[in-house]
């Protein structure tokens, strides 16, 4: 009988084409994992994240499952799989689960961070993990502003989600923005996030916080479904996936 | 009349060969910012830097200081620094001083930090920062021990100097060692540290804390004066120069 195995893993996406493996590329952190499990097991294996992340996503707490004929107990795959494992990904918990157990089936919440360095100098060290903007932005105006987007919502124009049959709507069940330092941090926690929509909805709400976009704009914005009325795009580098409830 | 101006200064040092331009090397950081001063003052110009730092060990605040002749204000020489100096580098504080001021000979004090990863589990955002070990160590007998090397001391055991005519008397005024979550941090702050001494002496407490050398060692070693008694040199990419006083 297979084992089945839950995994939390560690990346720093800067490197990668994002978690789900494409065509031949080898460069997505699907593809790194699966050349491991299968040295391991001697066959392919099949590994199911919570979610995709897109290219240059990070994450502190991505979980992912796999099923594999084994006698290694849980420690010795995390062993073995950090031992083979690039040092920008790593296994950080591991525990064999039931068999019914399924990443993204069974995920019943989730938690994103955006991070945002707001100030003219760089910082060396965070550099690869924030967007930088000097711009002046109003915080409790956001933070106002974001309530609107707590609770179900049908977030159309929130995404670049180009499947019309697929639901949109989705719950948000808190979204904090709080100044830390030289950055403001956003924190996003909901029961699923469509493609792209944290980095809109960020995007949208620092048009707020620089007066391009008023907060009385959003249920318009919302109503409408159009994606260009919605806020830009922020880069790819100050998400991450901090957190996968089940 | 040239200004002087003195700079605080962050970098991650993986990339470089150290502070100190190496002969034709352009892989340090002083060569990186001579090159850029160079481009804007239209002649070359030296750089001083508190002291130098190794091959791999990153800054929080080093300091430095340069003459110049320009019309520039402070805040235009920061930016144009920052607008040429490759992303591992940057300048977080700038003012003009005073033409004696010298960022090294005016230097009364430095704090440095040396991190280590004490865990199973590899951090794959720390990881260029810290030096991992899966080792036990007992803290409170690493803080014992390492205020016997509080004060005034010849350090001529804890440094890889070679000229035996400098003088290896040093005061180190506080020596912390705490348990942050996963990591052991270890702050020095003296009057002035000698070539690896910080290093060594990570490397001795991690000794000492392992059981590998006794706290009633440390005056025997100091005294001998020999390199080979004391603890090894721990690797360069847990260090980091956090800061400069005068």
């Amino acid at each position: 009988m297979d084992k089945n195995f839950k995994i939390i893993i560690q990346y720093d996406g800067g490197r990668y084409q994002g978690w789900q493996k494409l065509g031949d590329s080898t460069n997505t952190i699907q593809a790194k994992f699966e050349a491991i499990l299968e040295k391991m097991a001697g066959y392919p294996v099949e590994i199911h994240a919570s979610g995709r992340t897109d290219a240059g996503v990070h994450a502190y707490g991505q979980v992912a499952n796999f099923k594999i004929q084994s006698t290694f107990r849980s420690k010795e795959v995390m062993d073995y799989l950090n031992q083979y494992l690039p040092e920008d990904i790593a296994v950080v918990g591991i525990e064999e689960v039931s068999q019914r157990f399924h990443s993204r089936l069974s995920a019943v919440g989730k938690t994103y961070r955006y991070r945002v360095r707001n100030s003219r100098i760089p910082d060396v060290f965070s550099r690869k993990y924030v967007f930088r903007s000097e711009d002046e932005f109003d915080i409790s105006l956001m933070q106002k502003a974001a309530q609107q987007f707590v609770g179900e919502h049908d977030f159309k124009a929130f995404t670049s989600q180009k499947k019309t049959k697929k639901s949109t709507i989705r719950t948000i069940e808190e979204i904090r923005i709080e100044r830390q330092q030289e950055e403001i941090v956003f924190t996003y926690s909901g029961n699923g996030f469509l493609h792209h929509m944290v980095r809109i909805l960020t995007g949208t709400l620092l048009e707020i916080g620089k007066g391009n976009i008023q907060p009385d704009d959003i249920p318009v914005i919302m109503k409408s479904g159009m994606r260009e009325k919605a806020g830009p795009l922020v880069p790819a580098l100050g998400l991450s996936l901090m957190e996968v409830r089940y």
